[in-house]
């Protein structure tokens, strides 16, 4: 059974107006989509993937502002946060139990063969997986190539390098030859020698007391949850920095972790079979921070 | 309004059984897909697009050898043909008017939040636009990089790059940048100076006597339509060639086409704002055999 609440999003960009409620709550398990929608049939869409805990969107003020840049990125008309946060609020109200929870919400173009069709949006709420053993075990990562240098968001906007699409194919991918070289995710690298980020999470380095993440310019997606352990590894005195990483650093970290929204901070604890350090104390502190993070 | 018929193709790989028909008909812009479809919230899918004339598939073997190919990309199970095959004939059936009519069909691999949920597959068939104008005004293209190095297919095999997947949110900001720039649509390029293919068609050029198109190897998508002109090219005592193709190359073709399933083979008049030179003959008589083609 596919499990939770869809509410479909009549009007979700901003300035659509129209009469009666501008959305429509069914059973996730019912269709709801067209055959012809451009998120079916081109991934011509972005989305966001954000907790609930205890009823509540965690880094919610993050995940809209990232869903607009996405938006931007596609030239997508802008999503209407309102909106969207109302659309949630509504499936979360009638989930049976939202204490550990999960929203997706999507924007897709339109129809592709009806052009009067536009903007088509929708919130998915559910229970979430539970994440703890990952948490706790961690995690052993392959590098994979993106294919792309460094610089790649600089010369060729349109391959949408930072944008949260519905085009992840690759993404997957990725994880099923992470899967058949024996590891559970992957870390993607530049062919310039740098890295990046996971399929569906940004990666977080420790060196000494500094944490370090790749930033946004080198075509990764800002991390939600990055910015969240990055808040509060400051409030405990450790410094922060976004710079480029590049691959043979990657042996000589204190401690690297794999950041998302819904995972938290996950320890790597391998890299291509050749086991890396970790640390625990940091992990579970972060862990218990952001698993009760309220903004 | 969504025109056309949606065939849903409820065991769409080899070897799958079950009671009753294979395949539900309806209108195709009655829902038909739940939200929570991989095809929608990943673009994980694979799809086909081919041309109906007179109620007959155009290079239906060429297309489902294809299917299959893009299937084991993606780690797919095998469509199943005969499905296929019979799903369409059953659209086309449906149709008002199959004298001028396109089909798309698609796989995806099942539902992100059911398990239980198995491969699904439709079949879209619809009346067909009309692109005799393209094909005797043809189209000014930008060169735009796809970032990748030609050997990218051999070096990181899961980017995908020559699946035709349904991740094609890149080939629809492609098309926005080249409208962007005055031009109709794209000639992607490689990081190291060679020209592929178009985001949703095949690159054919003139030299002298031979055609010549960019190989399967390159990442590109092998092309049905491009298959059909060499036919007829070899028919008519040209020659033909499979090799990469640089950039700085194109500036010397007698005349460069975009092939696809629909809009068939439609002359390049102008590369980056350059006209190029056309070989109307040749076009008329390729676009005459393609329209008419049985195979």
């Amino acid at each position: 059974m596919s499990t939770g609440i869809l509410v479909m999003i009549d009007r979700p960009t901003l300035g659509q107006t129209g009469p009666g409620e501008p959305f429509r709550v069914l059973p996730a398990d019912e269709t709801a989509l067209r055959a012809t929608v451009l998120a079916a049939t081109r991934g011509d869409g972005i989305f966001e993937t954000a907790a609930i805990r205890d009823g509540k969107v965690q880094a919610a003020g993050a995940h809209l502002a990232r869903f607009a840049r996405s938006a931007a990125m596609l030239d997508l008309p802008e999503p209407d946060p309102d909106v969207y946060t109302r659309a949630i609020e509504r499936g979360i109200a009638m989930l049976e139990d939202a204490s550990d929870a999960a929203v997706k919400y999507v924007l897709t173009r339109g129809d592709e063969e009806d052009p009067t069709v536009g903007p088509i949006g929708w919130a998915h709420v559910h229970v979430s997986e539970d994440f703890t053993a990952a948490r706790r075990d961690g995690l052993a990562v392959v590098l994979l190539n993106r294919g792309y240098a460094l610089d790649v968001t600089e010369t060729a906007p349109w391959l949408l390098q930072g944008a949260k699409t519905l085009s992840y194919a690759v993404n997957r991918a990725a994880l099923r030859e992470a899967a058949r070289r024996g590891a559970d995710d992957v870390l993607f690298t530049t062919t310039d020698g740098y890295v990046l980020e996971g399929p569906t999470s940004s990666l977080v380095a420790r060196f000494g007391s500094t944490l370090v993440t790749t930033p946004a310019e080198a075509g990764v997606l800002p991390g939600t949850t990055q910015q969240g352990m990055f808040a509060y590894a400051e409030g405990i005195g450790l410094s922060t920095q976004l710079r480029d990483i590049r691959v043979d650093e990657l042996a000589a970290a204190d401690a690297l972790w794999l950041t998302s929204s819904v995972r938290l901070a996950v320890p790597i604890t391998a890299v291509d079979g050749v086991p890396h350090r970790v640390d625990d104390a940091l992990t579970a502190a972060v862990n218990a921070y952001l698993v009760a993070r309220t903004d």
